[in-house]
């Protein structure tokens, strides 16, 4: 991983002599504790990652993950109490006085400690340089992100025939983490929303007992992980023959994602992209009814920094992944919203996740 | 969550005006912002709760979350803009000197920006009150975290007849997951540990390709989500006949469990709990392999703070609840855990988990 960890400096400009991602309890761990170890695998709490300007990077771990970080390769100081957990930081930190910390993901209480540990020495955010180095995918990051996008593209299929009048929303959402862990996933990169009916109107619905009726439109927003990797893939269906008005919000939630995914190629902003698919949305009778983001980055966490939205100046690179996610909104009637996970290319954009994208009638 | 939130100040000595529980990015959301809420369902990530000391909370949430926040009957402050956001959370801090800050579950980024909205102000880590009231359960806690225990209790003895020869772990992991949604849970609480032969050795293994063996210890440690409460539970079976040495180790980790169970009642200490199991393992021909602690906290969280290990000085109380789970680890062999999830009542403790805890040949 020393290259991802020279990307990360690439990325400061004033001078850090070293980095620490350091982690607290599950779930408050670093991300980016996985990011510069590689480790796929293990809980690593209260561990931490010293990783320096030149790619090397060396783990405090707990005897407990002592086996799981021996598969990484890394140098290890493996410690069996606090104390001498204290020891090993205060040994890593030792002769540093800049030291950078990823402030979006630390814990207030972990940098507090650290500052303790290291008088003297200044802790600075390194937080922006991070979220960059992780915006652009390695091939092994693109790979396993297409990997978990395909697997759950591929359970979405298999769970069509569930998906039926009388069948409960979250009967729905059990089958399809079923199907994605038999396909290969360690497990859901979320917790699965299966919306039917009003339901779909909520766009961080989840799932509950509400059974599906006829007529119904159904949002089902799903992703797998995969080696630590998420995908994220939105379909919405309707159970029967859809109406004229179900059609007609489904064709331009259709039309402006497609309208997106032409504006998506290295140099072009975020908000360009947000403002082809809005654009679509704001020009028809759902006008002010896409009530949220176009899309965010996709990697180790579901919300990998950087988005897709009005206010975004991100620039688009080649390698980054994005969810592409247009969604139309209407209280008491219902919604829909259809997302793809979606990598730029030298060129323009690609699809990772393969399922079907036009509207299904069950 | 009057009541939580009056728990919470009962334990600050030191005066503080108001509590604020702020969110970051999922996964680093704070837990005690679902606690102090009482919300069952939404991401809440930007989002924070402030908490006052006679029990009132108002909430600042982002529009994306309103209609979820709506259900929890609590004043709301919607913004739709980060400048919005600002706003609303520099009204909320203004007028006040001392702030609670939850520094075990809030980011160092989140904390550095709320002490730019309040300056002057003095933000005090609470996170110690904050685990001493969510140690202790209320009757709705307990009820969540019984559901969730029973559902992860059911679905295990739903999954044996898939436990043999020739499946894979990770085909035994999808099961279990499974049934615990069908179930009723919203989710798995942690990633299913499957651990078979020489895997089941390794405490934080998850669960991989291997395929079962005939005479293979598996390893099993699972847990339900219900209305975001956690279960945590583990089982030990042979597929086969068990060699005596098998049925002397299990049978090993099964008095330690007893002993331990015998000792947990309101007054005793978290470390003569994990002493009484030690002391089981440590004087057969095991000594030494039991490694890590004797149990955790469980709640909204699976490690919930406080612990039952060798330097706890927790005293337990009526209504918290913990796990039990003593185990044997013999690298390249294999391994043996049991654990249940236990209620400290007024005069003992209860198994809240229910899987049957004899040796199970399959």
């Amino acid at each position: 991983m020393k290259s991802r960890i020279r990307r990360i400096f690439s990325h400061i400009d004033n001078g850090v002599d070293v980095i620490v991602f350091a982690n607290a309890t599950e779930p408050h761990v670093d991300i980016s504790f996985l990011y510069a170890t590689g480790f796929t695998d293990g809980l690593f709490e209260g561990c931490a990652a010293f990783c320096h300007p030149d790619g090397r990077a060396e783990v405090v771990t707990s005897a407990l993950e002592e086996e799981t970080a021996r598969k990484g390769g890394l140098p290890l100081h493996v410690f069996h109490s606090r104390q001498e957990r204290e020891k090993f930081l205060r040994a890593q930190l030792r002769g540093h006085r800049r030291i950078g910390l990823n402030f979006a993901e630390v814990t207030h209480g972990v940098a507090k400690d650290l500052a303790k540990l290291a008088k003297g020495a200044k802790f600075v955010d390194v937080s922006e340089a991070v979220q960059m180095a992780r915006l652009v995918k390695d091939e092994g990051e693109v790979a396993s992100i297409r990997t978990a996008a395909k697997i759950a593209s591929r359970a979405f299929e298999e769970v069509l025939p569930e998906i039926r009048p009388g069948r409960r929303e979250s009967e729905v959402a059990a089958e399809l983490v079923y199907r994605m862990q038999r396909n290969g996933a360690s497990g859901a990169s979320f917790r699965t929303i299966v919306g039917s009916g009003p339901n779909s109107a909520e766009p961080h619905y989840t799932a509950g007992p509400r059974k599906i009726r006829k007529g119904d439109f159904i949002v089902i927003d799903f992703g797998a992980r995969y080696r630590q990797y998420c995908s994220d893939v939105t379909r919405t269906v309707v159970v029967g023959r859809a109406t004229e008005k179900q059609k007609d919000i489904y064709e331009t939630v259709r039309r402006a994602q497609t309208a997106a995914m032409r504006t998506m190629r290295p140099r072009v902003k975020g908000k360009s992209v947000d403002a082809a698919a809005r654009a679509v949305i704001d020009g028809s009778p759902y006008k002010g009814r896409f009530i949220h983001s176009l899309g965010h980055s996709l990697g180790l966490a579901v919300h990998d920094g950087g988005g897709l939205n009005p206010m975004s100046d991100l620039v688009l690179k080649k390698n980054m992944v994005f969810t592409n996610e247009p969604g139309i909104y209407l209280s008491g009637f219902g919604g829909v919203r259809i997302e793809d996970d979606v990598l730029i290319t030298g060129s323009g954009a690609r699809n990772l996740s393969t399922a079907p994208r036009d509207l299904m009638e069950l």
